[in-house]
């Protein structure tokens, strides 16, 4: 077994949760460039050398803790129709981004990203993920015949979830379920016009 | 004359265009909270007091320095049909937030909003004003019957600039005036389909 891998269950497993869910305390709670990792490691009880084993730089790290967050707030859905399935996920989203503790890490997170090249090269990244992750809704519409078969599944994704950090992050207006319903059926309406067409 | 009211061309609104240009050179190259009336005086060339007398506080200038440059920036385009009334103003977003000044303004702006309530409900107040700037787009569509006659003007803009600005905050991907071209036609797709029908 590589060493640092995940068992569940394992002394490693705790570790990493632990580390995960410290690393997404402090950046809930001060700037990205404040943040080292052994203000992580202190904060989650592990020697630093631990932390440093596994994950070689604070972006490694951050870009890891949130992509685990992500994948454990967010599950996509498999409901039957792209309709349900893209409120589902608009929903998660809009209740993560709603909740105190999601609105003050992805402000402090994309604070770092005004900052920092480096975690804007992160968030990148973890975004890519995510749409890997989630572009499965779009292709069962696709199968389903539910929005045209040339579709691409990154534009109907931002066009989903960008109005929803828009109100976060530039109106600073409150964050509604009636507001995801809102930004699902729009990215919906607009994908099956043909307006997200693979270019 | 009302002391501080802009006379055109004269001493007043020299110096009220040379404090609005220094308070987003200070908001694009340090965080909200180390910006002051004294460091914008400073950076402006002008006496502290003759800011001071005009704007009572920085979140009051900050929130006036960002209008007048939004007004200058986006005009509202007037074309006659609502899909390229709504593309022209999509590329002057889209160009304003690609241009590295645009970026860092807004990147800036929008980290301040991530630590401060104050200048999140500064920012509120501003988008709220441009709003009613550019709703006059939507209206004018109703009159035409391009869209459907209880469609809110609110919710298309949001649809419309949102897209934009989560590239540039979130996903951090390249802003090209094709991502500005298709989040007009999303956001007017969605419109004609009834989504944003006002409530």
């Amino acid at each position: 077994m590589t060493p640092g891998t995940a068992r569940p269950g394992g002394r490693t497993a705790r570790n990493t949760a632990a580390v995960f869910v410290a690393t997404l305390d402090e950046i809930a709670v001060r700037p990205y460039d404040e943040i080292s990792i052994e203000s992580i490691a202190t904060r989650a009880g592990v020697h630093k050398t631990t932390v440093y084993r596994r994950w070689r730089t604070k972006a490694d790290l951050v870009s890891q803790a949130l992509a685990a967050a992500a994948e454990s707030l967010i599950e996509v859905p498999d409901t039957g129709t792209v309709d349900t399935d893209l409120r589902v996920l608009c929903r998660s989203v809009q209740a993560m981004l709603a909740s105190p503790r999601g609105a003050a890490t992805t402000r402090s997170v994309l604070a770092g990203a005004a900052a920092s090249a480096e975690i804007r090269s992160v968030m990148a990244e973890f975004w890519a993920t995510r749409l890997s992750a989630i572009a499965v809704i779009v292709d069962r519409a696709i199968a389903r015949g539910e929005v045209p078969a040339d579709t691409a599944p990154g534009p109907v994704m931002n066009a989903m979830a960008a109005p929803l950090y828009y109100r976060l992050l530039v109106t600073a207006e409150p964050l509604t379920p009636a507001d995801a319903d809102r930004a699902a059926a729009a990215a919906l309406a607009a994908a099956r016009a043909g307006v997200f067409a693979a270019e």
